[in-house]
Order: structure tokens, then sequence, then C-alpha cells
């Protein structure tokens, strides 16, 4: 990479630490600048002129150019290296559950952990609180899928770690904080140790 | 494709028309089999069994391997075609519009159509009602922010049509059916009328 690499964050975010972790895997050198996002500082009109229209964090920066979506950023990063299949229906499948972790699982695993973790149930609004059984029920029907899946198998695609693997760690790992209960899955707890288990592996702070 | 590709699918939604439209923008025979999803027919165990564990539709199966999520299904076609880009970034961030497509758009762009122009409002349920106005206003800046990326360009990423394109095409075109006015952006409209000019473009039914 000739291009000096920032990655505009905020350091408790799962979606920020899949790009820290993908980046140590490769052994890429990585400067952070750290957005507090529980005071706006992602919705500032200089943010959403000069990083991300969108106003969220994770965006990785590659020299002037700004690129946000998390699995994108990891993307970028692993472009070539043996994080990415190399066989054509792995490199799509490794896509398949990046994109179902986006849908399926930060959704209700991610926001239940900011929610009742960094929010706070009490600081909640009616409509938030309404939702948290919805997202309870489904986050506890991505976690049981992913369960189910590594019973017969060790990573999520082919024989390897690949970004799947790290996509869907980022939260899964820290899922307790939102009220998920991990022991009642057992093929992925193994599978929790396996990925904190590789070499150059950084923990999320 | 020396395999033999069949899609399961429900011809109506717009996830399983990308899949449609990048097969056809690169002239690959699609087999199609439809399923029901308003009579649960994607919730069978066999479904659930044999072609994808998530009860979802659509999904891609290619020989006798099955890949699910649209986005995945649509990179698999079109690996190594002019609908992904050759350059690192480039690709990169065409990701990155198709990940924002399945987190910030979909949910709440083809949610409202499907609930309002095939559910019915007046078959929703409380926790659905009370979630139109924050989907509504969600759909709303998504269709805002990209009006305006493409306010100074005529594709998503680069010079030309990518699967991120594709990607955002099938649920916006179709927006107005979940009560979204699309004449207050006009650069998207463009856009819209860009797309469908396409050789060998084909329409969502």
């Amino acid at each position: 990479m000739d291009q000096k690499l920032i990655l505009h964050e905020y350091t408790q975010s799962g979606n920020c630490y899949k790009i820290r972790l993908t980046a140590a895997l490769l052994g890429l050198p990585l400067q952070r600048r750290e957005y507090d996002i529980m005071k706006g500082e992602t919705r500032t009109p200089e943010f959403l002129a000069d990083v991300n229209a969108n106003g969220r964090i994770p965006v990785l920066q590659i020299g002037d150019r700004f690129l946000p979506e998390s699995n994108a950023a990891c993307f970028y990063l692993a472009d070539g290296s043996h994080l990415i299949p190399s066989d054509r229906f792995d490199r799509a499948d490794m896509l398949r559950w990046m994109f179902f972790e986006q849908y399926n699982h930060e959704p209700n695993v991610a926001t239940l952990r900011f929610w009742l973790g960094f929010v706070g149930e009490q600081n909640l609004n009616d409509s938030q609180r309404d939702q948290i059984g919805i997202k309870r029920a489904a986050g506890e029907a991505a976690l049981k899928l992913m369960d189910k899946h590594l019973a017969t198998r060790d990573w999520f695609v082919g024989d390897s770690l690949t970004l799947a693997d790290i996509a869907l760690y980022a939260y899964t790992h820290v899922a307790e904080d939102g009220g998920f209960n991990l022991e009642q899955y057992p093929a992925l707890d193994r599978w929790l140790s396996r990925v904190a288990a590789q070499p150059s592996y950084i923990p999320i702070a």
C-alpha cells in the first residue's frame, strides 16, 4: 500500500474494529482519528462535507479519497490477499456472509449493544423501546443460523479465515453487551476462540 | 459460465430483479423458479433445508451450489466483467454503494413498497405502522444522498454502469409504489432513464 491510510472512527464501534483487525492481520499500518458519536461529531457540517455525506463512521481514507462502509473498506485493504478467496464461488459466498452481516446481524446485534450497553435502556425513546423484542428475536435468529453453519466447519467460507469471519466476529464477540447469551451457541463460541487465536489478532480496545 | 444457473425468486422483488438485470446485461441465460412469499413458500422445511436456511429469496443456484443475498449473486455473475471496475479503489467503492443499498436504502425504500404496495396499510400490525414515519425519513435521506451524488456524475462509480447502479436502481425505480415522490430528485430521475436506456435492459416484470 503506497498511500497513507487513515481510519476515521469511534473505537468501540464493531464496524470500525473490523477494519483495524483486517489491517492488523495483513500487517498494514493505519493512522486513526477518533470521533465521539455520542456527541454528534460525525454529523457536523465539516464531517458531512469532507469525510462522509452519510454522517457515519467508519470511513477509510486512502490518500485523499474517502471510502465509507466497513465491509467495503475491509475489501479494499484485503483485495488480492489471502483474506479473500481466489475461487469465484467462494469469493461471492464471502460477500454473501458480509451482506448477511449488514442486513440480518448488525441492525439487531449491534443496535441492541448500542442501545442497552452505551445509550442505556432508560434513555431510549418509545419507538426504540418497542423495537427491542423484534431486534432480540432477529438477532437470536442470526446467531442461531451462524451456529448451525459452523457446526460442521471451522470458517464461514472455505478452509481458512476470510473477511466473512472478520465481519461477523466484530459484533458477535461483544454480543453479550447487548444482552445476548452466547453459551447457547457452542459452535459459534468455538469459532470466536479460533478467530482470537490468529497470529497478529488485536482486541477491540 | 459452464454451469446451469437457476434463480429461486419472487418476480416482483427488486432484490430478485437485480440478478435478472445483471444476467441480461451480461447475456447470461437464467432459469427461474417462482415462490409466493405472500404464502410463506420460502419458509417451508424443504426450502430451509435445500435452498436457504435464512428463508429468503433470491438465491442463485450454480450447478448444485446455492448463493443467497442479491448483491453477492450479482457479484458472482459479473466477476471479471465490465460491470465490476478493474481499479482497486473503484471496486471497493462499488461495494460501498452496494452495502449502503442493503443498509440504508432497502430496509426503508423496499420495505415501505412491500408494506404499502403489497401487504396493504390496513393489514400492517401496530409495530409496522409505528415504523412508517422512521422508514419514510430514512428512505428520503437515502434518496437525497443519491441525488446529490449524481448531480455531478452519470454513474455511481467511475465512468460507466457498474453493479452499484444495478443494485440501487432495483428499488429506486419503483419507489413510488411505497409512496416516495421521485420528482424532487432530478439527478436521480435522469440516472433512472440512463439505466433504462442500456442495451439489453429488461424491465422488472
